[in-house]
């Protein structure tokens, strides 16, 4: 058994928040000592998240009121822009994972250009690492600062990524369509994330160009040199949780299959399906696993990669987890390991 | 004000059928005077579907025991294949309305390439009309026998046709991704539709090669004098009423939005947003209205479409009605003015 | 065909304002020629309400900026309190609907009682009619003011009513357990009802006492000319439209149907279903009806009264227009038969 | 850590079977080692539940191809009737934990009453323990055959037995309403739980006796040493998981928490909410917990009890676990730990 690590969640009264309290309470080497929400610090847990009541949590405080001499790591739950405040007076021993997106983009530039302000801490920016973990295990575990993707882009990476980098589909056609649950959007109160305004319809968003796409740019350029810019289409979708990505390439569906099941078969959360299968957000529900799957068309060189994920697990609190570990030196899995809930 | 037309409504235990009493209540000029229902035969329409109980309505009876002689149209809202082999034994002076798959494609090798079977009635397929109302008013107004379209294709058409045909966009690189409403699936149980299986989450279905494509091929050919294929993906979406195409093609958005706002300025049901604007299924439940929308994307020359309609009113007994109005020398939008149900 | 009657929508940026046009839509003697949304001023309803974009309506406007000298009536659904306000300033030839809880209890007394303020319109009050049509028709007809009755208590009461009127239940044993879908919370954007935290689940909601309860008292008083107190129970059921009361009472089942059956045998829309059967709330979603059952119990005594409508409609905006005919001196029934959507 | 026990499921293709096999996955000291399904014989879990994709199972078989002689224990998720007639050839040494009604009713003659037909295994009953394990440890402890409760009966009996067993309320006057998630209905194909039969509304079922009355009536009579007879409302609610019981009964509000609290201060999975707190199905969803909450009324002597459970964990299989670790000498809320998945 490993010894306890001790961690701090920042923005606890977030979906992602109550997430990260989930999943370290199924981690046996892992405990929540500190838990913040500036607008609900003294409540307990219970009040903001009755379904974690049974829990022995700490009560929620002040980020000003935490002392961090103890903490081992800190999850940085915060909102967009106020992460990159937060983050950039922590101490410097204290390892971070931040799941907004300030830290998600290498070129400060760029943060700017798509988050439409300068960054807030752009030295520490130079010293995140990008937190897809089947991609950068090792960089993780020795980073300081790791920035959660977006949930998002972690569902389109999981189907391209090995694809660009293997050569195997043409890379000025890809046509990226998402249905996305809606606990994407957090918990702040929105006329139009009401459960009269969503429920029973889809619809679109975020055009015609969402933030997400700047982190496919990124690693794509990465993978291959040079740009790939995918064309990226976002609908809400009336579920709470899980996001599929519906992906259109150019290329052979035997070899993209062949291609992602040799990507992912020793990665334990990714599971590459038989060629012709598809995934349901539904069979990854609550859970880390992410399900690729390759569907060829009756067109000649047009191919569907599909994949599914939960957007509050492996798109966001569960990857942390997951990134964490390897921060901390325990086994990457340890915690994340819950089979999806169906139905 | 109208003689008042007789109506059958044949296979009325389904929800096609049940839509159709619907509207027919609210038709100033229509009535219903014969349900039939093989299996339910002798019950009361409060018993199938007992939200039209306050309706004053026949008695569910089987088909050989109609008689046709006062009936002005028939609405065959039958499963797939039995419609051919009634249809074929209904008397000649009978007009009909098919709601099925059963004469939608013209060549009837191709339906026996797409179904899987000999057409059973190949005569009576070659008189019959193809229900688009936008797009075939002079012909179905003359017919005696109108196919009703699918309802994935009625979508994709309505955002695609007027393209085609004005030559405003690519013909060889079309990608349209749906997401389809459950009610389409109709009512028969299916492990597949039941509300543990379907809700809260999405899918794929009905790939690679789904059968509506065939309906693509068949009026994008008619409409551009050659094969144009398109890439069709559609998918279950948790919400009984909708249906959303997304499509991406090629060309200038500002083209597009231009050609499908003259196409549609003077359609009563089809509504061409603002450009940049995009519809939700929501904004049309219930209705016989359709929304389609035209966003640019920052790559030049890429354009979304999106279409979104009511798959059982737009999608088949609206359309249905539509037709049947034309064909009864009524007013075209008689007894379809509803304004959709929100939320 | 009756002169049109020329109509405001004081408030016509929420969901019983939007139901309102709606409704309108559909009638043939009403026109709304006036719409007020005091933060929405200058939009378009096509901005506020997608799926009412095909109406040619007027813009929105403030209530200050509003001649009223061509309005026929009217509707007020504006939020509680604020209703009081603007109501007493209205030209007192102009007929009005009140939607919202301000005219509600005839006591001025037990308005603050329950409402925590003083009455700002005490002497307006007194004018006002409750709007639960069936059993105030002549009043309603020769009224100025009327008061939309709560979506809750029109529930209880259409179950209720005729039952202690006739004297067939005991006064002083009736439990009423209510299942509301979440669209009678409006259209404010609120934490608790978030997509994320109302579906796939239930919870009772607004204890140990709904303000609507005061309405049950008032009415049961009248009837009775004695205090009957009710044990009321509200749940937020995971839908958009309806209301289900189940109800406990002591009596015998048979007397008890019968009682309804004759009560409602005349009614257009409040529907007594046969003994035994029960009533979803699906099968009214959409429309003006009510359904009422009866089911016994094995406990000699104890009987089961059933009642389902949808809230938007019979329970606000469609008893509003139902009040408004009467009023106008219309056909009561006038632009609200269409038969509910389902599925 | 225990030697790992090895269990068989009985019927693995439904939904108890299938929340059996996701909680051993997270059980330390349980493996799998037998799955049955007679229709389903011969295919792997993975196709029939793709969630359960990542595990390491046995693939599906007949029963009567099963060597029971190294399985520990056996759950019998089989549908009703089928169970008495399995059950009763399974070997004597074979611990069995039974899902299904067939065990429930200690008197045959009650079990023919409310089933319909003679019980296939009346000597089989006399041995069977009723599964409620915080009232029935020791019994469970030590018993060869257990009886999973009804999950409607398990949610009322955790609000009800303590306050009957400590005399807090009056007997003759308990009324109870449910309201429950269509996962209990199971997954086989039915008309009436399609996606579009049952979401957005509600309504009443199972009246006018629901059979899972009959285990209030076997329980209550055990507790109070005479008949005590409740009235039990089900409805259907549109969401997968979880059953709230709303119940009315007369007593204190304070004495009736109290008596609740000190039920279930010591238990595990049992939660008194503080006085005036309400439970919501949504807080302890996918959980192993019952949330209990107690509310006063403003008519004295009038007290609300309310219950909430995942049917499909603390309502069935979740129960099943906890009793089989009872049964098996293992820690008894072991593999059970899982916190509620919210949203």
């Amino acid at each position: 058994m490993s010894k306890i690590k001790k961690v701090a969640i920042l923005g606890a009264s977030g979906y992602t928040g109550a997430e990260l309290v989930r999943l370290i309470a199924g981690h046996s080497a892992m405990e929540t000592v500190v838990m913040t929400a500036d607008r609900k610090a003294g409540q307990a847990m219970a009040q903001v998240f009755p379904h974690l009541r049974h829990l022995d949590l700490p009560v929620l405080t002040r980020i000003e009121d935490v002392d961090f001499a103890t903490v081992d790591l800190a999850f940085c739950a915060l909102p967009h822009a106020m992460s990159q405040e937060i983050v950039k007076d922590l101490p410097l021993e204290l390892k971070v994972v931040d799941l907004s997106a300030d830290f998600r983009l290498e070129d400060v530039a760029m943060y700017e250009h798509w988050y439409g302000h300068p960054h807030y801490a752009p030295d520490l920016q130079k010293t995140a690492v990008y937190g897809l973990t089947e991609f950068y295990r090792n960089e993780i575990a020795n980073a300081r600062l790791v920035a959660g993707t977006g949930c998002n882009a972690a569902t389109g990476l999981y189907a391209l990524r090995p694809l660009l980098a293997a050569g195997v589909i043409a890379e000025d056609d890809i046509i990226i369509d998402m249905f996305c649950g809606v606990s994407g959007a957090g918990r702040a109160a929105r006329e139009g994330m009401l459960h009269s305004e969503v429920s029973e319809g889809t619809h679109p968003y975020g055009l015609p160009v969402h933030r997400h796409t700047s982190e496919f740019d990124q690693e794509f350029r990465k993978v291959t040199g040079r740009d790939v810019k995918v064309m990226f289409t976002p609908h809400l979708m009336p579920a709470n949780r899980g996001i599929l990505a519906t992906i259109h390439v150019r290329g052979e569906a035997d070899k993209i299959h062949e291609c992602l099941t040799q990507a992912y078969e020793s990665e334990p959360f990714i599971v590459a399906l038989p060629l012709g299968e598809v995934p349901a957000t539904r069979h990854v529900r609550g859970s880390n696993f992410c399900h690729v799957g390759v569907v060829a068309d009756r067109l000649e060189g047009r191919v569907r990669v599909f994949a599914a994920l939960d957007n509050l697990v492996k798109g966001s609190s569960g990857q942390a987890m997951q990134n964490a570990n390897l921060m901390l030196g325990l086994p990457e899995a340890m915690g994340l390991e819950q089979a999806p809930l169906f139905p």
